[in-house]
C-alpha cells in the first residue's frame, strides 16, 4: 500500500468516525429535550441513506468521471428541525474546465480523489442557532485538508458567539498559533453575502489547500477541528433548547434562512463543485432549510 | 434626439404602460375571487417603490458602473400569494470582465443601456400556475430585445400547457413563422435544472439578442409577448382560483418552489447579471417564493 493509499484511508475512517459521533450526540439532544413548545414530540433519529455512483469510465453531464459514493444522514426532529450529516469518499477525473482551477489537477491530468463530512443543522427554535461544519481531504498530484465550522445564530447571542470562538481559538492554537487569526479571517471573508453586503453568521472557522508538509499534522488539526464541533455546539444547543420561543421569532428565522439559501446557491463552492461535477444532488442540497420565507 | 433616444424612449414607455395593464388586470382578479380556502381575506393591491441608483460615476463593488433606476410594484393577495412586477431602466459601464460576455459591449467600452419589465407570480392556490414573464431592451454599441413568458404549474394540466402554448404561438406566427419553434425551444432549453435533471415548468417561450435589422417589427413583438402574457395568464388563473386544495396539494407546491428558488439563484442570467453588476437585490430577489419548503 502506497503511503498515500494509507493516509486516503486514515482519513475516510476518520470521517466515518466523527460522523458516527457527531449522530451519536445529536441523537443523545433529541432525547434529552425536557421543556419548549416541541417537547411533547417524538425525539428524532438519523435516518441514513447510501449512495454508489455508477461506476461508469466515461464522462457524465458534467464532463468530469466521477466514481465512488458516500451514506447521507438525516435527522428531522424536535430540537433538530433538519439536520444532514453527510460522508463521502468519492474519485474520478475532472473536466478540463474544472481542473484548471484545482491544484495539482494538471499534473494529474485530472485525476483526484476526495473524502469529507459535511454538516448542516437547521434548528427548530429559533434561539438556538443554525451550524455549518465540513472537513475533507482532496488528492490530486498534491493532498491537502480543508473545511471549518460556522455558527448562524438568529439572534446572536454574545456569550454563544464567544463559547464557540473561544473553543476554536483553542483547538487552532494547539497547532499552530498562526492558525486561528487567519482561518477566522478566510472564514469571515467566505460566508458573506455580497449582495446583501451581509455576513452570513457570526463565523467561525475555514481553511483550505492545508498542506503543511507534514501530514500527520494537518490530518490531526483536521480531526481537532471536528473534535472542538462536537464538544462546543452541543454546549450551545443544550444551553438554549428548553426555552420557548415566539411567532415572530419563529417568523423572522424563516427570513434569515432565506439568507442561508440563498448563499448556499449562488455562492458555495462545495455546493457548486458538487452539482458541476455530477454529483449527487440529495446530498448536496441536503443543506437547504426545511422551511424558508421571503415575505 | 437620436434615433437611439427615440427607440429607448418608445420602449421605456411601453414597459410602464405593460405594468399598469398588468397591475390593474392583476387587481382584478384579486377582487373577483368568490370561492375557495381564502375568499374571506381582503383582496390584495400592489405597492409601488421606487428606487433610484445613487449616480456615482465610479464602479461599484462590481466593477460595474450602474446608474439610473425602477420601479418595484409587489402584491401579496389572496389569489396572488406574492407577484413582484418591476420596470426599470438603468445605464453604465459594464465590468471588463462582464463587457466581454455582452455583445457590442467590447465596442461601446463597455457602455450600455438596458430597460425592461420582469413577473414573477407565486400563487396561493396549488392548482394555478406560477408564471413568469420578462422583455427587455438593451443597447451597447448593437441594440435588441429578449425575453419570453413560461409557466410553472404544481400540477400540470394538458389544457392550460395548451392554452398558453397556443397563445404564444398565435403571438409568434403574426410576426415571423420561424419564431415561435425556435422561441419554444430556447426556452425548454434556459429553463432546465441539469442537477435534477428536469424541467423548470411546461415552458413557453424564450429569446434574446432579436435584432432583425428592423427594429419597428422586434419591438411589435416583444409588445405583442406582453399583451399575449396579459391575455392568456389571467384566463387561466381565473379557471382556477375559485377551486379549493388540500394541505398535501399545498404542501407539494411549496417543495416545488424550492426547485424555482435553485432555478433562480443557480442558473437564471437575469439574477446573475443583476447581482453582478450591483443591480437592486431587492428587486431582483423579489422572483423568491414567499414560502418554501426543502423536507
Amino acid at each position: 500500500m502506497s503511503e498515500w493509499d494509507t493516509r486516503k484511508e486514515q482519513a475516510s475512517t476518520w470521517f466515518k468516525t466523527l460522523r458516527n459521533d457527531i449522530c451519536a450526540e445529536f441523537e443523545a439532544i433529541e432525547a434529552e429535550l425536557a421543556d419548549g413548545p416541541k417537547a411533547d414530540q417524538k425525539p428524532g433519529i438519523f435516518e441514513r441513506t447510501d449512495w454508489q455512483r455508477d461506476n461508469i469510465d466515461e464522462p457524465n453531464e458534467s464532463g468530469s468521471i466521477l466514481k465512488g459514493g458516500g451514506e447521507m444522514s438525516l435527522m428531522r426532529g424536535r430540537v433538530f428541525e433538519k439536520v444532514g450529516v453527510n460522508i463521502s469518499e468519492v474519485h474520478g477525473i475532472f473536466a478540463d474546465e474544472f481542473a484548471s482551477r484545482v491544484p495539482g489537477a494538471d499534473e494529474s491530468k485530472g485525476a483526484f480523489w476526495a473524502a469529507g463530512i459535511s454538516l448542516v443543522a437547521h434548528m427548530q427554535s429559533p434561539l438556538v442557532p443554525a451550524v455549518h461544519m465540513n472537513t475533507r481531504m482532496i488528492v490530486t498530484s498534491k493532498g491537502w485538508f480543508g473545511g471549518g465550522a460556522d455558527l448562524t445564530p438568529i439572534f446572536p447571542d454574545d456569550e454563544d458567539t464567544r463559547t464557540f470562538h473561544d473553543a476554536l481559538k483553542e483547538c487552532c492554537d494547539s497547532h499552530d498559533h498562526s492558525y486561528y487569526e487567519k482561518h477566522k479571517e478566510w472564514c469571515d471573508r467566505y460566508f458573506f453575502l455580497p449582495h446583501r453586503n451581509e455576513a452570513r453568521g457570526v463565523g467561525g472557522i475555514f481553511y483550505d489547500y492545508l498542506d503543511s508538509e507534514n501530514w500527520a499534522d494537518d490530518f490531526a488539526y483536521t480531526q481537532d477541528v471536528g473534535k472542538t464541533f462536537l464538544s462546543v455546539y452541543p454546549e450551545i444547543v443544550r444551553k438554549h433548547m428548553n426555552r420557548s420561543w415566539s411567532d415572530e421569532e419563529r417568523d423572522y428565522q424563516l427570513v434569515r434562512r432565506g439568507r442561508y439559501v440563498e448563499y448556499n446557491l449562488l455562492y458555495d463552492r462545495g455546493t457548486q463543485f458538487g452539482l458541476k461535477t455530477g454529483g449527487n444532488t440529495d446530498a448536496i442540497l441536503m443543506s437547504m432549510p426545511p422551511e424558508v420565507k421571503w415575505p
